[in-house]
């Protein structure tokens, strides 16, 4: 069996029984009933994806993976392709949003060339820097497919492979996400899996105007007509209108998955790869926590068809992975009421009258 | 002068020149323009509120003041009483919501005595508590003032002494409450400052059923009939429907924007605190950061009136300082953004086209 097929047969549900355990627990702490909300729903989450009452969320990584699109051609987005490279540059220096951010909760930033359309130079060595460069980019969507069945077959595998050596060492991940261009694929593949229309999926990305933003809605229209990908088909839909970032999202989560480690899945180009993982195996959808809404308006779409809310919602739009970095202190919190907080009972701690 | 009025003319309002160094910076940055929205906005908050280009906010402290409220005799609460002592305990021992969510941020966490109904016994030398008490708890406001305006301005001196001691070894604040009843104080507060019905700024507390709450509703219209106060005036409201932590906060606020500290306010009790805060002295609203909005309906009625927008929404409603707590995780990740992310000249990054 392929590690693709190996690694989808291991994904199991979320532990039912150990989600009961943990809202048991939740029902009993010195608060009124669920007075902390979301992160006792959270907490319950967490309990379930790692089948413990006791969930380790303390090594933590962002995995940004990076890859460059041949739709840019198009004049989708305002800033050059050369930015895909400078800016990975700039992560493997400190000096990215994602770096300032990953400090705040003590996570590791590992950056991934998928297939950026240029080389990394000097970066023989660095442990922050991982190639599986698939190719020099994608294909220009808007008059063919992005890229063959097996580049996206070998990038979600790549995807994988990074989760399954990384989780040696770590176990709460975060995705992340660079490359110019990339809101594009993501409105495809939103507006194709969710039946969206391409003007309620599409954003203004790094900051288009109103003539800008009308032509990237032609431009995706252009691209679900010339490529008709199968809303029901993943590798269709990766292959004809995804990017090698995207597919190695969707094999992160999967990787991640099946070693029951939970994921936090950052802004629109994330939620992406996670409606791709998802289609390739449903139950992966379990270890997925979405860290923020981005202000890109097709994300709100793409989160009611993933049946996430968000933990954040800070008019954020950066990508990188500064939403699910952001959000692994929720997490924590959340685990630290399940551990930490003691019981009424604990605490001769008097209770409501019924 | 007394220590108040000293305290209110120390008060200055944001810095102006700082927050306009600080959004020239982050126009720089590394990003699509303003990409981490609101945690940019932050940014250019803490600069002005410290006056600097690098914010200290390293060492942080929960302040969470308790007090009792005589109007539990009307059938406020469904918690007894005793409760309060209790949970105070409960703070000392590390086994509160408070004490899990703080040391996610690594937030000291300082008990207030302010007016506990009750001696909290074993606590001499705990440096984690302090002492502060007005009297056992406020009368009830349903048949005539909580408090005298002496007890009012002494409650709020000592959460000003409060806050004057921390600055030495704290540069964060959060404010936090401990107080069974206390939502019906904050309700009778907000409704008279905002003049909003009371039956839009009451909630549920910690659990009420629908006709519970609707006696809950009709308690504070009774308070607001009986004692009349004045909305402009901060000592009226304070005494006739105030309470000793509301007091507290309120003093603890106005103490740490004297010192130029940032405050985060924790939930719908903490900001009836504020609310007095900023009528005593409306530039300390400069210096207050919203952590969070409660599911208490009556907060958004609140914060609409202080202007505040808040960071978090997670159905929380436990109060204790938990929101303000792990808001600090975000005000953390502002500050680094502001002196942590690379400029694109910095970083040799190619910019957007025009």
């Amino acid at each position: 069996m392929s590690l693709l097929g190996k690694t989808i047969a291991r994904i199991q549900p979320s532990d039912e029984s150990l989600r009961s355990q943990a809202k048991q627990r939740l029902d009993l702490l010195t608060m009124p009933h669920w007075a902390l909300g979301r992160l006792m729903d959270l907490a319950i989450d967490l309990a379930g994806m790692t089948g413990s009452m006791k969930p380790a969320v303390d090594k933590r990584v962002v995995v940004t993976m990076a890859g460059d699109h041949g739709v840019t051609a198009e004049g989708v987005s305002k800033y050059p392709k050369e930015v895909t490279v400078q800016m990975v540059h700039n992560f493997l220096q400190g000096g990215a949003g994602i770096n300032a951010i990953s400090r705040v909760v003590n996570a590791d930033v590992i950056v991934v060339d998928m297939g950026v359309a240029g080389e990394i130079s000097g970066v023989s060595g660095n442990p922050s820097f991982l190639s599986r460069k698939i190719a020099l980019g994608t294909k220009n969507m808007a008059v063919g497919p992005a890229m063959t069945r097996d580049e996206a077959a070998k990038a979600v595998q790549a995807g994988i492979e990074v989760a399954l050596e990384l989780c040696f060492n770590y176990n709460l991940f975060g995705t992340g996400d660079m490359g110019i261009g990339n809101t594009t694929p993501s409105s495809a593949i939103v507006a194709a899996i969710t039946g969206a229309p391409p003007e309620q999926v599409t954003g203004r990305g790094t900051g288009l105007d109103d003539e800008q933003f009308k032509s990237k809605v032609s431009v995706i229209e252009r691209i679900l007509e010339v490529n008709r990908p199968d809303a029901k088909d993943p590798w269709d839909l990766l292959s004809k209108v995804g990017g090698f970032e995207i597919a190695g999202i969707a094999g992160l989560i999967l990787g991640a998955a099946s070693m029951r480690k939970p994921v936090l899945i950052d802004g629109f180009i994330s939620t992406a790869g996670a409606l791709i993982a998802q289609g390739l195996c449903p139950a992966s959808a379990d270890y997925m926590i979405s860290a923020h809404r981005s202000v890109e308006q097709g994300h709100r779409i793409a989160l009611d068809h993933l049946k996430k809310q968000p933990l954040l919602d800070l008019d954020m739009r950066l990508g990188e992975g500064t939403g699910a970095a952001l959000a692994m202190s929720l997490v924590e919190a959340a685990v630290r009421i399940l551990v930490e907080v003691a019981t009424f009972e604990e605490a001769s701690v008097s209770q409501a009258d019924k």
